[in-house]
């Protein structure tokens, strides 16, 4: 489902040039862009939290942050990229994401910790969300994408 | 999946009264309660196709077709309606749904059929993809709801 989920989001974005991977829709939108490097920057995240148990350190969040919370400091910061950018670092985080899944059994799916709100949730509900994220901002890209290029 | 995916939808359209789950955006813009309304009607193909291996017939169609295609037709034929409507009907269609399931081993979801461009598809591709397309229409009622209070 995550490789799946990450097809359609790739699929969605060939051929976009800078100017569309920046495109500013109003002055609340995040840019197609952003939105991407937001994907990668979520699963940097639960790569931390799941494989490691902690938090992004100080130069994760330097690396991640803008990219992590949207809004304004993502669109100042996150411009000025070709296509190639955004799917170099989508691949390079995937690339841990699957390879440190390999080196675990099916039953750490199913190790629980307090997640939001300290309710209980496991691993297999932690990486669902991460590729259920993505798919919710495929919808919008795909919404951005029309108008980028109208 | 499907539950959790369908609580966000629901949470995301919360207190939404006729005037927001008809807001369009621009003139390519599907209204909230179009989309509500797709996500239902994708849910109900997919049950005719899984459940009874058939396309939908012609009065399914009189009732949910201009909700599967969007666009035009849909922007003419669905406005005009509360929350309830909407979350009704949903939740009638997911009934089925989950009645339908019960009835069936796990061995079903493994079942293949001739798919997209022909390709083997089992039924657990299909009811994923059933929640995968509304978590991406789920990004976009976030999106227009932010425009449509705005």
């Amino acid at each position: 489902m995550m490789t799946y989920a990450r097809h359609t989001t790739l699929s969605d974005v060939e051929g976009l040039g800078v100017t569309q991977l920046d495109y500013i829709h109003d002055a609340q939108s995040n840019s197609i862009g952003a939105l991407l490097l937001h994907v990668a920057s979520v699963e940097t995240w639960y790569q931390a939290a799941t494989f490691e148990g902690r938090d992004l350190n100080a130069d994760e969040m330097h690396e991640w942050g803008a990219a992590l919370d949207l809004g304004e400091p993502a669109r100042r910061a996150i411009r000025g990229h070709g296509l190639d950018y955004y799917v170099g670092r989508l691949r390079r985080v995937r690339e841990k994401t699957l390879a440190e899944l390999a080196r675990r059994e099916d039953r750490w799916l199913d190790e629980e910790t307090p997640f939001w709100e300290g309710r209980p949730a496991n691993n297999y509900f932690k990486w669902f969300h991460v590729f259920e994220d993505e798919l919710n901002h495929r919808g919008q890209i795909r919404w951005l994408r029309r108008r980028a290029e109208g």
